[in-house]
């Protein structure tokens, strides 16, 4: 069995809706990829009675909590009271969390205000968690069943602190068995497609298979329990993934880390030494803002329909989509100078493109040495949505292309 | 007094980190804008007991409860079967219920699967709450203290009902007194300035200040109790704004909504009949995919550096960049047939942007008729961080000269 952990937020701004506690979905992810069972999620807001109530009762039931928040100077900020008060130890003052908001305030040449002193008293017997990030430093112990661990609301400083301190005192303290998930990610099928293709394979009994999709990929989710054979683990992700065949363009969990599309286009685009020039028209902007900071990506430019594009560049609209991006993409690659030109083209007017209602052909041609490569799709939706899906399909072009050298 | 209500989310995904809770935050806005006090949100998987459990003690301590999730036709969809066991009322088949998923099946051309004659069964005595939007209908009823709503947990259909249905049928059931939140959004102060401006206003006891600052905008938050005159109301966001200056871009809450600064530009260009061509260099494609589906923006064109911009159009790059920048922008203007010009430009090289220790100078130009304007700021921070900034400046500087005709 693994033990059991509780999620505790704290915050007006969570439970009034003004902030969406993504703090929670994160800490939870770390936690099940410990080894833990996450069992319940809680927020509430600026009381000191609901916070010393809620301590409590997770006490008695939890193995494990992090609770995040509170932990600021102002008088809104209870959490460390709530301990006080709720568990009945006294609060002490720490030199060393005292001399690192000190030292917080004086590397910006600020005076550090009377208001920060209450954030160095820190609950009798606990664990001090050093914050290098901000003023609040956060801090453990023990209470009843439960182990209790005090983060700073600030996503940023609240993932320093677990990262830096909070994961390796939770490995000592528990005897945690974590299994290992791994989710192989492809773009180009829809989930059903997906469990159709994968209605023969025979999925051993302790291993749990889930989908989830998004707009921009579909995860097909192996989760494997603790000491499950090795190569029967490699054995089944590549027996899966065989299946999904050139739409998997990364796979998470076997060994390092891999990112969405735009990550794996990166590393391709800088391994291989390319450079890119782009057009957009459907994507406006998008394929280009997704590539931030990738100094491989020369230039790009929208044009609000292929009509204008063609005009800019005094080329003649062919009836066929195809010849007039190829002609496109042939002056754009002569202007540019890049190795590859990717260009994304829809088929009709703005207004359909912008109509939910309205299916809309979307056309990818990437021009690559004296190759040509060439997609289509229709799209349908709202226009943000036709927007994303030509970004997703051109990126998906180029992964194909840079990673098999055809699409 | 507020009646008290809670938020209660369902789901193995939500409790594992998989899915960020945003409908609670959702619903809790709603709630708050009712007239309702929010105490507490609650997350769990899918384990009967904590189901059963929890329902139980939100019926002894809270006045109205939603819940979302657990309403599909799955073995893992414990929500009704929860309240059934939970307050010991049997379930029974509603003919209207299972009329209308037959119908949601029956108008796609497929067969509904028997798994889903369950999400027909409701508790007795409860109130069914049609969804239109897919196959699980809600439903409400009394227990204890607490009137709960059970919406489904796929936030389209949960919204949809939600509106349709459950925000009048609160309203009847309680006697609710909302109060009135303004919000005044600004662009191109820093809270502390925004306080430090704020100083020597006098704010009556019953309203609460707040401020809520992002990467986009800075929001000063007016909070005012039900039944506060209407004329001081009016008075005190006056003084507010004024004091805000042309840094105010919206404010919420007094009449129609507004909203982000995108929306606000969007609005202003269409009233005003104006087009606009666009050229990026920090900001990457971001101005142009931050403006989905708006005809008004003819063209954008993206280049990595101003040097290699200037060399494309076959200009000298002066010492000065916004002489550099007026020409880019006129040359631009000929080509493009647009009324407007915005020019955003960076100095120093593509490494130095994406190296979050370096300190870089943003310049902004716009174009319009005879009239020149031009912005110019410091951004420090990650690649990302900068792309957003230089996207925002820019759509902050056309903003200011279409409210104003000047900046």
């Amino acid at each position: 069995m693994n033990p059991i952990l509780e999620i505790f937020s704290q915050g007006e701004e969570i439970v009034t809706g003004h902030v969406v506690d993504t703090n929670a979905a994160w800490l939870s992810q770390q936690a099940v990829q410990l080894g833990f069972t996450v069992s319940r999620h809680t927020a509430v807001g600026d009381n000191l009675n609901d916070l010393i109530g809620l301590l409590k009762e997770i006490s008695a039931r939890a193995d494990c909590c992090i609770c995040t928040g509170g932990l600021g100077p102002t008088s809104d900020d209870l959490t460390t009271a709530a301990v006080s008060e709720g568990f009945r130890v006294p609060l002490l003052f720490d030199p060393t969390a005292f001399a690192s908001i000190e030292q917080y305030f004086a590397k910006r040449n600020k005076t550090m205000p009377a208001l920060n002193r209450k954030q160095a008293l820190l609950p009798e017997g606990s664990v001090r968690l050093d914050n290098e990030w901000g003023t609040a430093p956060g801090f453990a112990l023990q209470h009843g069943r439960c182990w209790f661990v005090f983060l700073p609301g600030v996503p940023s400083e609240m993932k320093a602190i677990f990262q830096a301190q909070v994961r390796l005192m939770l490995n000592q303290r528990f005897s945690l068995q974590p299994g290992t998930l791994v989710c192989i990610k492809t773009f180009g099928l829809g989930e059903s497609e997906i469990q159709l293709r994968m209605h023969n394979i025979d999925i051993p009994e302790p291993v749990q298979l889930g989908f989830r999709a998004s707009m921009s990929e579909v995860q097909t989710k192996l989760w494997f329990p603790p000491n499950y054979p090795n190569d029967r683990m490699t054995a089944l992700v590549d027996t899966v993934s065989a299946l999904l065949g050139d739409n998997v363009f990364a796979i998470d969990g076997l060994g390092e880390a891999t990112g969405d599309l735009v990550f794996v286009v990166d590393q391709l685009m800088q391994s291989q030494g390319q450079t890119l020039a782009l057009v957009e028209t459907a994507s406006q902007g998008l394929i280009a803002s997704l590539c931030t900071g990738s100094a491989w990506l020369l230039e790009s430019r929208y044009e609000i329909s292929l009509a204008r594009l063609a005009q800019k560049l005094s080329l003649t609209v062919q009836g066929d989509v195809v010849t007039t991006a190829t002609a496109i993409a042939e002056q754009t690659r002569q202007t540019s100078g890049a190795s590859l030109v990717l260009v994304q083209l829809y088929e009709g007017d703005f207004a359909a493109l912008n109509n939910k209602d309205e299916l809309v052909t979307l056309h990818t041609v990437l021009l690559a040495g004296n190759a040509k490569y060439h997609s289509q799709n229709s799209v349908a939706g709202l226009g943000k949505r036709k927007q994303n899906q030509a970004a997703q399909l051109a990126l998906d072009l180029l992964r194909r292309y840079l990673q098999f050298g055809r699409i």
